[in-house]
């Protein structure tokens, strides 16, 4: 199989079935490197819910993806062999059946020596990809987190998996490395200051919108700290300003723009990043497709950063 | 207290702290009559989930609520004492837990000699609804029940309990006569010819929009059965056509106009209505507050029929 | 000067600068025919506002107008000389000045021999246009009136003047004859059933969304009173269904279709219509312009009584 | 291959790659019965564009959809083996260029023996689908036509092919039999009375809303007429009234309801029912896809008349 | 009573009564520091209306309000009592009479020792409440503004008071210090040049968007003067760039970002913030709650000024 | 005549038929010296239309503008005579014809010794608006283009003339100098590097997002380089980022913001700009007018660039 997107020159953006990128179709079993696959499953969420339609959302905003970088200078869907890998069964109902279908599903393709972006879904989902990443690793992952949020935060209405609370279970569970763990947009208001403990216990590399503009651009990206080993990358589409993300389950002001992200994402360098997702796009509350749009972007630097090695 | 509404002569209808009919807030201990209250989950939804915003947004678009029933030539709110009372607890995550509440919360409702009419939230919350309302009657109730779909589904995805199944369960628990039950707005289309199985096997009077429609409306009307004893309606929105409700989880294009669901409500003859529902209201699919419009005016009714005697 | 719309066989109908019907710019010292005014003054409304936006946006929607009547078999803009008028000057702040704008600028068209038809706005603009009409007729008017509500209403907030107490101001004044005056549309629920005492003292005809659905169509049609003399149509968009108008001030569930409206405008045998106003379209509200075409749709028809004698 | 929809039970509704009905791919070399393909051009349009997002949109309401009618007691999907046959490659600025290509494309699935539903777009593609249609039966079709305009309008701009000409040209190419065709839904407002010279002229049978509405639904369907031989299916979204099809190009108030044009869809009688297009849905101006979901009620009712023998 | 935000853990964040950060209800007698009062007037506008809506909408958004600020490091409901004191009484066709009740609801609350946020309604509102807060004060106040306009205009239409003029105003009534005023996120274009003339006379500090990001935000903020005295603060909401306050009356392009006016709040060095304003958010041309969440956050940083001393 | 916009102390903002600026309508006859003048042709692009709607929707939004620059300290409608031109005539369906009305509409405005603005349409406009200024000029343009693409593509679905190809045909008709020419906004992702070439051979100064922000703003203002000569200002107003331009054909993401197209504008050292124009604005896309705004005050920018000399 030839994994090219659909050229627009064929069949012009607007047409043709919706997959990621218009890249072709493809399972575990195929010869592909990377599978992007959709997880909409919301049911974890506090405030807004309508993330179970993103994965549709961002298939159709993708239309408007072009696989090369500018700043690289190459062409990813000429480095590596990309398909979208559809769907992942969910249970809207049952977070249990849920969990166990995706850390099934991701492990089957890691499995099969391909990496995955899982594009969300609710940021619940992180804590089973990174069971299924952690187990094909055969270590503790370094973790590249952009969200307004430190999703450390204790059980909610005595349920231990929300989407606010996968960091805390995945330090817990042994699956990333604290240590060489990095957390990018972080802001308040918190809910009270213990919420930092967790995060400085664990000493896990935190910073703040006022981190990454308290001067230049160029000198906040060049202090981020690079790790060894396998990474894994969970991007919250929160981690960006309302005004650049307005659909997403709990948006927080003063937060960072689409430039910044991209610039943290080019300046990071992995050394092999295993996996990643794409979380919070709840369309029901997007504006003129910004959202999507932007996770669009944010899929394609994260593609860049996989066909690096 | 003084179980009336909020003067739009003292305070203009767009102002004022939102509740249901602009009615003082009030719980199970109070001397009230009937309480409205809101039960924000929708955990339990198939495609559009949302309702969880309705109680929020039916209460604001009550604001322009009035008492005077033109047809009936009487006050709701000089018969009866009527409060908001408030939200039940709920958890977004967990059915059984908020099964549990809402059975509780609703049961001491009763316990306390009042009414309730519940503002969900998707229709799976119609079944601990029943529950509560099955025990304080101690005996099977007539039910009349709106909607799109005969809710008589099977388990889902392993999970007995979503919003298309109450109805068998109401009935194969025993907290329905179903022979002494009604549906109206019921359309394709379907599954499959088995899912009027169910109810045809059970005897619930079913009524579709076709049948609706046969003749002149009043010729309907007329037709409709009448039962004694103790009843509980539960108001589906997308019994309402898409142009009338277009802020609904599962819309079916076809449905009934407000008009027929207003005429519909004026001319049920129930002896007792105990308790009532009103749910799958979703304001972020809604336009220009349409839906949350019907869903108002529909309380309206019910209030009526539940002040009746 | 030619009376005709801009023709879109040279500019497609989204081009062109926005005027009513695609009419050329006149005023009270051209020899058009009949003058098509906004007036967009919103203060009084008691809900959303919004109306003040409605001129220009049921322009903008008029591109589509076009001339030819299929019941009535004749193009309107070849019977009588059309023009948009432009916008009467109001004061947002300030009704008593806008009152006296809008007096004194209908006026002067009236002077000068011509129809006019007034796009509001809210409907406390009923009043001085009214009473221009009023004084240039120099007798009281049949009225026809299309509503939800009655417009009957008690000062409100110390406020003689509001968007819902025109008619009562109307009666009063004896600018109108009620018992030749006919509303359309009105329905419940009210504040209270002395609401019902002034038009029934009055004798005014009340037709409810019941009455006209009470039979089939054309037999309401037929029941409708004619009466001589000059007429005054005023059209508050919230006669209509919120399905159908959902951008309006205080909308109202169960109410007319368009298609019963204009069944109703086209069975009106009016002697002379020497003016009319058309109220309450709020864009802000509106979706995907469903309530500007309806306002279109209406104004059309009016133009063709207008134009009929 | 099973030519099943994908089961909401295995994927919920929500979840999936986005096809027509959920069903699954395949083209003319496949041994399907009936493609359903999408052709989203609306380069001919003399209002709002859009609809070139009809097929991705539709495809994304459509996921909602069943197979079972409940009036017709049976399943589409059990009696045909229909799929999606993606988009039809158009040239969005090239009309010339997208005829030739939409008449090859489905030219060449009627050779290959299957029956098509093509899935605009905008109304000018109606020309090529019946060439090709009309080639492939070999003799004039029988048209049945859903629309509020009559669409024999004459060259616009020095363009003889605009999304207004389409049946006016069908006639003159002698691809349909005039007096074996019939138009649903027309109305006014009209350029001229001369609109209608032609539809007269040529025998067309005319059924206007005040047609369908004269008296009531059932005796209106009793009298349209039957005709044998191919037949050919145009559905244009604005012959529904805006309010149930806010989402279109050229919107006309005082239409159609969906439950008449599922009635009238119901009652038709056709023997031969060769292929038929869907047009003019324009994603952009829809709000919470009434449009998108009215149109796959009726790609529904289409599809079980061509699969009734 | 305890003012404490209703627990999301208890009640998740959709649910409940809306009340400003879910805070208890309670009045001018109530024993609380802080009341945070709806003022629903938007009488005085000059463009979009809509404000009224604004005490309801920013009650929803705060929803998501926690009470932790990152940087200050406490929490401001630990610090102070604070509470929802409901809505104030308007007219919205009167704005002598809103005058008059707000003059007198805030003095009240001032009298009793509180201090207030009122939440507008439009701009023309600032001046009753700096006429209460200067009364109790006994003196005149420093001025803290953001806003895209002076505010200095003269009066409009005859109408001496509207929301371009209370700044004007205020310093003639002498309820403000103008040389301990200042002005944030002014900016062009203007009426003319001479509405500067007025600030420049009375010696305001005006900083406009090209002083705020002349150097970097720091050296910016370093610069700031510092009063003593009694300190009011008013937030125009248009003082942001459209892009994150798209929903306000008069938007202006090129202004500040929540996350400038975050710092400027932060950075501001007041002895006595005796009351504090937001004004000018319109929901109906909000998208997604972007303006509303600003306003939320906006207000959480007042309440952490107003709480510090 | 008076070439003054309609003030808004005598008609509110609000009121009033909608032109450019408020200003009067003339034509190339008049002797204005700048016209501003409507193209709203978008047959042209790749993916989202509707920018047909631009030029009404960009006059409704320029409600708010007004004249005076507060930096440049002058007020343009004093400096020169400016006008709405209305719009040029245009055919949808039919690019040739299109492009010979827009060659022939402006090289009148030219030889009428006017300069103008047109306000389209789709960049593929800029063609036969450069072929015309380069008529007039005599001699190849410098050429300032604001743009988020290069639009110097090949031909796409064989037709050369396409919205992302107007620079290179305007290069290989010697209507631009290309080395005395700049693009501002330029970022990726691309179809593939050589989309670079041919800036590169021909020497266009090329300042991408990256250029502009890798300093602070005012050094990069300060390297811009000046020419001689006529100029031409082209506007994509996809230059700006989303989320300051969500209405638009092709957005993406990483953009400038309105500040920055601000700042750049009053930079330039233009010493005779000739004629200028600002497209792909999509009002069906936009929310809020923030779209239309930003058009607006780039208008306005360009206004005082033009008036400069």
């Amino acid at each position: 199989m030839d994994y090219k997107p659909l050229s627009g020159r064929e069949f012009p953006r607007f047409s043709g079935i919706k997959t990621f990128f218009r890249l072709p179709l493809a399972d575990a079993k195929s010869d592909c490197d990377i599978l992007m696959v959709g997880v909409p499953y919301d049911g974890a969420v506090s405030y807004r819910p309508g993330a179970r339609f993103a994965p549709s959302q961002i298939r159709e905003a993708s239309s408007l993806g072009r696989g090369f970088h500018m700043t690289r200078n190459r062409n990813v869907f000429d480095l590596k062999k990309v398909a979208d890998g559809g769907d992942c069964s969910v249970v809207p109902i049952d977070q249990t059946q849920t969990y166990e279908k995706v850390e099934k599903h991701f492990g089957e393709i890691l499995s099969s020596g391909k990496k995955f972006i899982a594009i969300g879904g609710d940021h619940s989902l992180a804590l089973p990809l990174l069971r299924a990443a952690h187990r094909s690793a055969g270590e503790p992952l370094n973790l590249v987190h952009f969200d307004a949020h430190l999703d450390t935060y204790p059980a909610a209405w005595n349920c231990e998996y929300h989407h606010g609370s996968f960091l805390r279970h995945a330090v817990e569970e042994g699956l990333i490395a604290p240590d060489r763990s990095m957390q990018f947009g972080i802001r308040g208001p918190l809910a009270g200051g213990e919420d930092l403990d967790f995060v400085r216990k664990h000493g896990i590399h935190v910073f703040t919108v006022d981190d990454v503009r308290e001067k230049n651009l160029s000198e906040f990206l060049a202090k981020i700290p690079k790790f060894k080993g396998p990474t894994y990358i969970t991007f919250d589409i929160d981690c960006l300003d309302p005004a650049y993300a307005p659909g997403t389950g709990t948006p927080v002001v003063g937060g960072l723009t689409t430039y910044e992200t991209q610039r943290i994402l080019r300046a990071l360098e992995i050394e092999n990043l295993v996996a990643a997702d794409l979380v919070e796009v709840s369309p029901p509350f997007d504006s003129s497709q910004i959202t999507a749009l932007a996770a669009v972007d944010t899929l394609f630097e994260i593609l860049c950063l996989m066909s690096a090695n």
